[in-house]
């Protein structure tokens, strides 16, 4: 185990608003939420200190296709810095971040930014299809008709079958999050809904409705990192990243031992648990991957909130809510904040550093005394899991 | 500048065979390079001691679209590892190799797998157009018709005004690789030609034949990389990383300050010599990026193994032939070796591990007293580079 416990500190974070972005193209978008990070450092930073760039992004959408990092970088003024795209699916934007944070262990950077960038919304038919399906296994199961949604349904009817856990409890996932979205004005989805809403909806693949589905969206985010011991040369609030894993997992859903577990989050959060020296219950806020309404379900389970099966119980009773015993996507989740793949996970990370910091624009949105955040993030069906833990300074 | 030099070792290396590969497909290739990379450690690795793998590819051509690098890692036996695929155009290779060696650095790692993988002869007629111009600017440059040979072209038809550069120059680098590749069993081309055959082949962007372009090819590469400090327990002879460096320069052509340099393989080789503490003439071998013949010319320049404008005598005095002061691309380098993408800038590094200890399998390619080997790939027109350099132990 590395002894890399808060040896970075994130010292400004910025997150274009998610969406249909048809009026921003990749660069656009990039460039609102790095200006919005810039600006966002309170003692300010000089751009000079950048010193590489590590971009999350499954597609460039029709735009630049390959080195979209570099052109992202140039568009924001910094022509020569080093600069690589990070792609794990949804989970881009999680190992984007675990790249930027070991290059600054490994002494390579002081200052890096950390960007994740998608442009699903104003793409072609077959474009969008793919989005269906596109990170699932290609070979045995997408090629066949295997659809994402499919691929959580038959998770929602085993865990069901498995556990008893109800559409109900998943339509309160959806209700939460959207709740949560509807305060967040980067949300894409900013409407509350019921639990009636979801279950009336149309269903996408039993036992998941629309509303259990979260969307395809354009947007950006960006996190700047740097060596913690110069944190407060850049604010007097840097946020540490006390503990961090990663892990991947097979990638065909047919070859797995449990439909109802994923593997990778249990195995990513317990080596971050380990280096940050918490537990479960230290844990006030958690930004997790609910692509779908079972995702958030199994992972309230697997992040170790609660025991295997009592998922749908402990979230029914309103502990995943703000101000319950942990706060699960406040900032409305993949489910209504929106999911731009590359930026989900640096968007994360956005979330985190102003809850932490105490200063969420909406206060209603404030999980009270917020002092340590947990980022999860995946890519596909739980194959590529990366978990970040951080604290308040 | 971090304190990096020599603190990561390679151990092993495989490549596969480059060149037309329709027996076989993204994971089979991957595994071919991974399972003589594994064999290729003297005193053998059990494949548990590896704890990441960092991916360099383009693209996924039509199989895995996201999620590749999981799928890899889970097809040699290694499910749950961290997997992430890197992608910085032709650079993907060298990043992903650049990312590996920072998470030793950072202490995350003891052993990590880089490969490198790309499928890019048996895809449709729009897929393989798209090659010519993937990665050069899109708004201002490809969507308009500049395609890769007529960037190249550009600068070729520059260098020739500015220095008095000739083809007959341009076409003696063809025929030293294809002379190179003809000794490489694992090269695409393995056939020697004649200043004549590149001077009256068909012109595919003036003054540009068709034997100063380089193919596009199916290809797979890995390297194994430790902590130097228990390289010794894998092989008495490992190969050091003593120095590395990387930059970015803009996108698209027209913004360049000069067509006739690579201010990107400047300033990354600048990072690299720093480190490793050495100079151009302490370099017995470069495997560089010869995507078309004016490459290599230029990045001969920039690299510092001879003046700015030098370029064609120096190479047409011998200088850069196996035996001469700079061994250049004795692999054969992209023109005859081939170029499938992600797994270029891998296959440098198999050319150079093999070299510096000395048992090369074609005694005829070996490079006489090899103690240094640099690697210079870039992603575009120059757009993204990475430089390491190698020592032996």
């Amino acid at each position: 185990m590395m002894q890399a416990k808060n040896a970075v500190a994130v010292v400004g974070a910025g997150n274009s608003r998610f969406g249909d972005r048809i009026d921003a193209n990749l660069s656009d978008l990039f460039s609102e939420a790095f200006v919005e990070a810039l600006d966002s450092v309170d003692k300010g930073l000089d751009p000079r200190e950048i010193g590489e760039f590590f971009i999350g992004s499954l597609s460039s959408s029709g735009e630049q296709i390959g080195l979209s990092a570099s052109l992202l970088a140039e568009y924001v003024g910094k022509r020569g810095a080093p600069a690589m795209r990070v792609e794990a699916a949804c989970a881009s934007g999680g190992y984007a971040l675990r790249a930027g944070i070991m290059s600054i262990i490994a002494g390579a950077n002081d200052v890096v930014v950390v960007g994740g960038v998608e442009k699903m919304r104003d793409v072609s038919g077959p474009q969008a299809r793919l989005w269906l399906g596109v990170s699932s296994d290609t070979r045995w199961e997408r090629w066949h008709g295997l659809t994402f949604p499919g691929i959580f349904a038959l998770q929602a009817t085993r865990h069901m079958y498995e556990y008893g856990t109800t559409r109900e409890q998943l339509a309160y996932i959806a209700v939460k999050n959207h709740s949560n979205g509807a305060e967040n004005p980067k949300a894409h989805f900013r409407r509350k809904i019921t639990v009636e809403t979801v279950l009336n909806s149309p269903f996408v693949a039993y036992p998941l409705t629309l509303f259990d589905c979260c969307p395809t969206s354009d947007g950006a985010a960006v996190a700047i990192l740097c060596r913690a011991d110069i944190a407060k040369n850049f604010t007097d609030t840097p946020i540490y990243v006390s503990g961090f894993g990663a892990a991947t997992d097979c990638v065909a859903a047919f070859d797995r031992e449990s439909l109802t577990r994923f593997d990778s989050a249990v195995i990513a959060s317990r080596q971050a648990y380990k280096m940050a020296g918490l537990e479960p219950k230290d844990i006030d806020l958690v930004e997790l991957h609910d692509c779908f309404t079972i995702s958030e379900l199994v992972l309230t389970e697997d992040l170790g909130f609660c025991e295997k099966g009592e998922g749908g119980r402990f979230i029914e009773e309103g502990n995943t809510q703000i101000g319950g015993k942990v706060a699960v996507n406040p900032s409305g989740g993949l489910k209504a904040k929106g999911h731009p793949i590359g930026a989900t996970g640096v968007g994360q990370v956005y979330e985190i550093f102003h809850q932490l910091r105490g200063d969420v624009e909406k206060r209603s949105r404030q999980v009270p005394g917020a002092e340590v955040g947990m980022a999860h993030i995946q890519g596909g069906f739980g194959v590529a899991a990366t978990v970040h833990i951080f604290t308040r300074g």
